[in-house]
């Protein structure tokens, strides 16, 4: 399968690579940034594009790995280059499929391939542990994207709009919410001129409990407890902090109504 | 050293064990739960004891590691028994040890041994990667602490009661908050009848990521690109939900403000 990898961001690139390295054949990369397409296209024996006009109307797969505001206008450029009967997909968690039809609805066979993983540059993702959402508008192409999908993950969920608008608002939570709770963290300890380095194995061993059961089961702290002597007692350390109060006390409140 | 065990809980079980593996001899197991004080005593080569007046008066540490609110007591029952000259010291990251002078001013030797980690029954701590917060109002005794705490980690930090109380305040927020998004995130999933596993490689990930750079330089998702269009679409998703709206809504304003 001749696949146009479009993007050469942090998504683009790992999925790339992985494609590349199962064995598929990436014919051209897209970046707006031309070096940023020359190396990646390099690396994946694929020939680098800087213009929406050159890529090719004759892949098999255009993989769409861009910032979602500009899935449409590829998306609307595809269409317009003459892709018609090919399959476009792209790998968001926010974009409905469904915006296809409205930004090109000339295509006519569109999907979704979703890794459900934050990617770094620097770090090194295991696919094989990354589980992968697929859609597509016809039958057909979701068979199709699933097998190509299991090729690189035995995690392949097949996954519809709503479902992984689900996810992507889990996901928000889960992740970024998280880290700016591990940032808030840090911050307090600054004060008390202590490492964060000091919270890594809680922090580690919050995530490993995970493994023995679901995260309610595992809720420890002062709220669960009603402990209103320690949490009166974290509310006067945050004197002077009333952003961090608030989520403070919006938590706490969350959880204990949680577990009433 | 001769240790008297005040206390059966996790905290006690996990210590208890790690000190006795390493050598160091239990003397006695107090809980009011006799059972669960001759099931650890049995284990660690101890005495059980389930009433604070047997608890002897010349062990050379007492380490009490029950409830927060129980400190005191305990504490003021040892000196009624006579302990005036051992070490007497709490688990607690919540505790001052100032608690002691007001609970049992009679005992002139006291201290903190705080290992800085959430204990499971179920789950078999790594004590070798756990910090171990130390201190006692006498210098001998913190150095004494000190070497007790580096044959069982060697990650110990003198650690005064405002910096464990701002410890133990940053742990509440990566800990026992981060375990609630958690939860939260798997209600969210269960709308959409999809698995909590889905999120556990993200959650695993955006742990791993802190061992690249400190959290705020990690954050990614709509608030930090503020992405007002995701935003909102987010907050549609989880109307007729308005604590989890007003969680959303303040954590995004957090981040942003955080990263302005």
């Amino acid at each position: 399968m001749k696949i146009a990898l479009i993007g050469a961001g942090n998504v683009a690139t790992h999925l790339g690579r992985k494609l590349f390295g199962v064995g598929e054949e990436l014919t051209q990369v897209f970046s707006r940034n031309w070096l940023k397409a020359k190396q990646l296209a390099d690396e994946l024996g694929a020939v680098p594009v800087d213009d929406l006009a050159e890529i090719t109307t004759v892949a098999d797969l255009y993989l769409i790995a861009v910032h979602d505001d500009a899935i449409g206008e590829v998306a609307a450029r595809l269409a317009d280059n003459g892709v018609v009967d090919r399959l476009v997909v792209h790998t968001s968690g926010a974009t409905p499929m469904q915006l296809f039809s409205e930004a090109a609805p000339g295509l006519e066979r569109v999907g979704v391939l979703y890794p459900l993983q934050t990617f770094s540059k620097i770090r090194q993702p295991d696919f094989t542990k990354i589980p992968i959402c697929v859609d597509a508008s016809q039958t057909s192409d979701r068979e199709l994207l699933r097998s190509l999908a299991l090729n690189i993950s035995p995690h392949v969920y097949p996954i519809n709009d709503q479902q992984r608008a689900t996810l992507h608002l889990a996901a928000v939570f889960v992740n970024n919410f998280t880290n700016h709770l591990f940032a808030i963290g840090e911050n307090i300890l600054k004060v008390g001129d202590l490492p964060f380095e000091m919270l890594l194995p809680l922090i580690q061993e919050t995530v490993g409990k995970l493994e023995n059961g679901p995260p309610a089961a595992m809720q420890t702290g002062p709220a669960i407890r009603h402990d209103e002597a320690t949490i009166e007692r974290h509310l006067r350390q945050l004197d002077g902090q009333p952003d961090l109060q608030e989520i403070y006390r919006l938590i706490s409140q969350n959880i204990i109504a949680s577990h009433l």
